[in-house]
């Protein structure tokens, strides 16, 4: 056996560096999807590890071989599918160093400085978001939007607790992520207990009256209103949910507001689209994901509790390997269900330092600026309707010949490989999602993917819906 | 605004691998716990972000400025509490490719070659630990250890309620690890329905005769068993409970059996420690943690099921966004919580074959040895005893003269800041340990540390316990 010495962690160091520099130079021109059939990766490997250890170089190599061909490539200038999935040179290094550190963060005591960098860094992104007083002092990373969800069920359950509850209802939109069906879940809290309160028809926001109704029926029937998941930037059609109207509901229902704004939150960064969080004073939690627009890589993702009383209530356990706490000390082990905690702060601090304020701004009005051109290309094309508003980096529209015209467009245009967009459905009808907002797609390769989607649709062959 | 162009990237990308080659090599030479107090790094930080960028080169120096000082170096030979989280250079490298990539695996769909190597990989490690046949194609990459003790559950209530059950109630050692309190709260069941099987004297292995009982006498009570979580490692003295006794009633009791072998797992890759997995045939869910032992680096997890359809019929949600499925392709999305997956399953695969079967069985096999060395030398000094059998990295002992005297050896070892050790508590009594296995703890290094802890011994002024 034979560690890798730091020399060559050097070499092989500096090779990584350069395959990724080419991977992002050479993307645009590789196809964003790969051809292979499922199994086919797996058949390029052995059935077991080997007997003795293979050189890094062959590692390496089969990132070519074996990888990128299997891959799809989340960073490529074609890819407009789901929501960007944004990094960074910045973010990419400093996950290099907190992998080269490997610290482990469960307690202050652990890795002091990568408690205090978390909690001043989350500081930092409230004010560049200018969230509510509330919020600051209380923010914590964890993985995913979905872990933010679930934490915030998990503190509402607390609180409720205190009064002797039971059988707990959740509340949110059609849209609502999935994510939230599970966190639900994961409680013990059955699906038909998940209400999915109607949204209105163009903006796809949720009723607000609609929810006051159901939250007092629900009480009349003898369960308990536990929690309102409201979306900032619904995953379908990135839907703006009335927090202001929705708060106010929660307040005097005593029903815990958890706002899921995992991809468009970020866009606060931006004064013109504060109006996004009106109201948001209200929420008793709220969720932002910086890997998907804020260029941070997977994962990050900000969770932020007004009261983090009954979170930490529900967190905190004892042990002798826990026991080195102190005042004047976040133990971060209070705030997440695992034991061990990545030092994903370093990313973090290291792109709002490398963007600073104007950086990150730019950015995000990049995306929503080639979104609003898209928009007006689409406008301008009698063969298409937009679906729905597209206040960020997100274009929703349907073909005018209807869904089966647009479901062979769709089906059409991945075939090529050279763009990936994806569909969502809304009200029963299929609409076509084109996502502007990574870092390789810029103006002209957006215009030249709406070319191609437009040539591809004079070739649709599928007669128009029987009206 | 800018982005990080390719040639910048390899630029500061080199200095970046530079800085943590550089970082490794002189770790031996720093303090290996910060002296700082809470607070002193978050005094060097501004109270926002900057409003324009700061150059990179500004970034990377803050490492040595503001981090490196605040951290508890947990690479570092030294560094011997806790257990050990060993990465290693191919595991870094593997990060970095990974944020590079910076791909999202929720379905096979959204990145194949990553959910095929994932399943490969898990069948590999199953195969190198002689893992039972029923966990092979049933692996998966979760952050932590914690996650998998929760996932268990939520499979394990899954499988119960379709008999229906309830008040649930689950049982684990007095040992067992915090991380099973917080699952078994996540669900609802309060920690009064979590039972703390006593364990015996000097093994610590938790009394399969008194799980019996307990199951029973709860089970009389109205209560329904759900899930016993059996430990092979203990996080404070790495006992091993005896699986195939606990295995036996399980199976009669119809209670799901979860084993948590997340530090000590690992150590079957070696043949001679195969015992330590006697009757895991009969468990439903095992997990083990690369990232401690396995020279992964944080995170990697993995989760076996022996049949994973309650864990997919809990975690399976719809959603447009998750709709293209398919047979003969592994989707994660059923096997996590998160919506998102990062893929690091890479790193894994990376550090599975830089090594090869025998690499990692020397590795382990050098931490065993320093273990068996150090407890020699710990034997011999009639100023100590050993206070639990040492299979594995970790040796626990006493002060003779008491719990106090204890105390003080590990208070002035520490405040050296050249060695770092825990503790623990066993029967009441108070435990050092320290646990070999890191990278750079070498026998060479564990004896020079021994006759520090030999010669602070000396020093201690705390009078021998009244008798
Ligand atoms: C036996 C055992 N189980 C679980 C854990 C929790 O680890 P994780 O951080 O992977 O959740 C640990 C951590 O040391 C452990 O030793
Ligand atoms: C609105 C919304 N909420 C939650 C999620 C779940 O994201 P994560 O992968 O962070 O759990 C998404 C993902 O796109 C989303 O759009």
């Amino acid at each position: 056996m034979h560690h890798m010495s730091p020399d060559e962690f050097r070499r092989h160091g500096r090779a990584v560096v350069d395959w990724i520099a080419d991977y992002w130079e050479g993307l645009q021109h590789l196809p964003v999807t790969p051809g292979r059939e499922p199994g086919a990766t797996a058949a390029l490997l052995p059935d077991t590890a080997p007997e003795t250890g293979e050189p890094f170089d062959d590692l390496l190599a089969d990132m070519d071989r074996v990888v990128v061909p299997g891959t799809v490539h989340w960073q490529h200038p074609g890819f407009l599918g789901y929501f960007p999935m944004t990094t960074s040179g910045p973010a990419v290094l400093a996950e290099l160093l907190a992998a080269g550190l490997n610290t482990q963060g469960m307690l202050w005591s652990t890795s002091p400085a990568a408690a205090e960098i978390e909690a001043r860094v989350s500081d930092w992104l409230a004010e560049l978001m200018d969230l509510p007083e509330s919020f600051r002092g209380n923010g914590v990373i964890q993985d995913t939007a979905s872990t933010g969800v679930l934490l915030a069920l998990i503190a509402a359950r607390t609180r409720a607790e205190r009064d002797g509850a039971g059988p707990y209802v959740v509340y949110t939109s059609e849209d609502g992520n999935a994510c939230i069906t599970k966190a639900a879940r994961v409680l013990g809290i059955p699906d038909a207990h998940l209400r999915r309160v109607p949204v209105a028809a163009w903006t796809r926001a949720m009723d607000p009256a609609d929810l006051a109704a159901r939250i007092g029926a629900d009480r009349a029937a003898g369960l308990t209103p536990l929690a309102v998941v409201a979306t900032v930037g619904t995953t379908a059609t990135t839907a703006v949910d009335p927090l202001d109207a929705i708060g106010v509901i929660c307040r005097e229902q005593g029903v815990w507001l958890h706002v899921d704004a995992a991809y468009a939150g970020v866009a606060a960064i931006c004064p013109e689209m504060r109006w996004i969080h009106r109201g948001l004073d209200q929420a008793d939690s709220y969720s932002t994901n910086p890997h998907k627009w804020l260029l941070t890589g997977l994962e990050c993702s900000l969770t932020y509790f007004a009261d983090p009383a009954p979170l930490h209530q529900a967190m905190r356990v004892t042990a002798a390997y826990l026991h080195d706490r102190g005042e004047a000390r976040i133990d971060y082990q209070d705030w997440q269900i695992p034991l061990g905690k990545r030092f994903r702060a370093l990313k973090l601090w290291f792109v709002l330092r490398a963007y600073g304020r104007e950086g990150l701004q730019r950015h995000l009005r990049e995306g929503i600026a080639c979104a609003e051109e898209l928009a007006s290309w689409i406008e301008a094309d009698e063969r298409f309707e937009l679906a729905a508003p597209h206040p960020f980096g997100l274009v929703c529209f349907r073909h005018r010949a209807g869904d089966g015209a647009g479901r062979e467009l769709l089906a059409r245009v991945n075939a090529d490989r050279r763009l990936f967009l994806t569909s969502t459905e809304s009200d029963g009808r299929f609409l076509l999602r084109i996502a502007a907002g990574g870092t390789a797609t810029t103006s002209e390769s957006l215009k030249a993917a709406w070319q191609r989607i437009s040539q591809t649709a004079d070739q649709v062959t599928t007669a128009a819906d029987p009206v």
